[in-house]
């Protein structure tokens, strides 16, 4: 660690975990975005490396940088920043790309100008970035910054939850070769639901957080039923309901599309599970013609850390 | 206890927990119906006293006795059982009274007949009886079968989730001097609702279910929020809005409408901020212009019993 430098990982997320669209996400380990940080003598906020020939270097539409000048100026700090990113998830996966980023950016840039910015507030800021990428949402963004699994009962005022989740709970992540632009995956979603269907959302997503915080890991699986995002967006996905049906075939307590997708997600009791749910996954996706890779990951329970 | 005659207590329940409509209910401790049920020679299922003058004792129209037959068909027994049943809930309250006559009655021909039914199964006899008067809805039933605070996650197949609760939250219920129909109070809710509203449902009660979970109760209370059910019917409710105002300035965690209404609830921490909320909540309703009769109640944690 140096003053004039610092490195910070945030991990990817599950976003909209089954039921909980924009209100529940889950931090997975392995994956995620470093930011490297430094300050720069030209007094403006510049982008050296955007880490992938697709993303934007202008600092104004770069996710990273944009939380990271929200930092500054909250912190009414005049100096400029450059910004070195490395992406480690993939662009347009549904796996917290564009999140991990931002929180990245933000907490590099409260550590590197010793901001000291809260929880509420780093979560406001990561949330200007994605704010233009995917909404106002913090359900990748909380996940994210704090690890595990976090509930978001209100981005304004910013109010989120972190959920107790078993250790040896195991997310199975399938990435069919196709990509999903988080812009058309929310234009397919319903402006209106029936009551009914408003009622179901919230008794699986509080089936969920019970079956979490009470360690029922089967009860979790029971809640994931989504019928406002999943049934809008499993036509855009061909393959997708082949391999939900694989997983739980498989035995996944249950799966969904991740975030905006295309990554579809299933949740798994052990690794053993694990390597079942994700061969039954990959096979279904081989079967209706998509290619996809495919991991089995632990929960991260730690959010984004200095590095 | 003698194998020809049980008599079993339910207690009320706030139905309809902030904006868990349908879905989230407390058992409250303190009042309940009581039937009593004995076999009878005739053959078939008599009600010989309904307990009180506008019940009905016809047995096709009595909730104790829907549920009782329902039990004793699903068992198999063709022999007749007398009720007679004691309500100590209002009429129309808003406090679960319906239902607890439909768990007890449920009980006793349960215990009677030795049918040996689960709670499932009891539950299912029992909303027989609430669909007669509520709909097909098990927030009032659960908690009043089991005790405690009750997610219910889906009436087909029957899942209700007991969630902790610390010991020390205490409700208050302010009974103003009108009575709601549960049948009009279900005609104003809307049929469909924004997403939006949809999100924001299921987000506060996922932290509802947290904050009882994790015992958090500030948590708890910031999940009562109700976008679909409380504007609805709060028009109808002349009173409650000040009421409520009242009771969140006098310290109440969080308050809304106990069930269908015209009773109101507050959530409070102890003993003595609940009887501030009390006299706050009497003092709004008497001011609307409209008399009340409250109390500060515990958390009944066990549901029906025998007696």
């Amino acid at each position: 660690m140096s003053a004039n430098h610092v490195s910070v990982f945030a991990p990817g997320s599950v976003g909209n975990v089954g039921p909980g669209l924009d209100i529940l996400g889950l931090a997975i380990a392995g994956r995620g975005d470093t930011v490297h940080a430094e300050w720069h003598t030209g007094g403006a906020l510049v982008v050296l490396d955007a880490g992938h020939p697709e993303l934007p270097t202008d600092p104004s539409r770069n996710t990273a940088a944009i939380a990271a000048a929200a930092v500054l100026r909250r912190a009414g700090i005049a100096r400029g920043i450059a910004l070195r990113i490395e992406k480690g998830l993939p662009l347009s996966g549904g796996q917290g790309g564009s999140a991990a980023s931002a929180v990245a950016g933000a907490v590099a840039a409260n550590l590197l100008a010793k901001a000291a910015l809260d929880t509420a507030a780093l979560l406001e800021c990561a949330m200007e970035a994605e704010a233009t990428v995917a909404g106002r949402h913090a359900d990748n963004l909380a996940p994210s910054l704090l690890g595990g699994l976090v509930l978001v009962r209100s981005v304004e005022p910013m109010d989120v939850i972190r959920l107790p989740i078993p250790d040896h709970l195991r997310v199975v992540l399938v990435h069919p070769a196709q990509q999903m632009k988080t812009r058309d995956a929310r234009a397919v979603l319903p402006d209106v639901v029936s009551r009914e269907i408003a009622l179901h959302q919230a008794a699986h997503v509080a089936a969920m957080v019970a079956g979490a915080c009470l360690g029922d890991l089967a009860l979790l699986g029971r809640g994931i039923s989504d019928r406002i995002a999943e049934p809008a967006r499993a036509p855009l996905l061909p393959g997708f309901a082949e391999a939900q049906d694989a997983a739980l075939a498989a035995g996944a307590l249950g799966g969904s599309i991740s975030g905006a997708g295309p990554t579809a997600f299933a949740l798994v009791e052990d690794d053993a599970i694990g390597a079942r749910v994700l061969a039954a996954m990959t096979a279904a996706y081989t079967e209706a013609g998509m290619p996809s890779q495919g991991r089995i990951a632990r929960v991260d329970h730690h959010g984004a850390r200095e590095v």
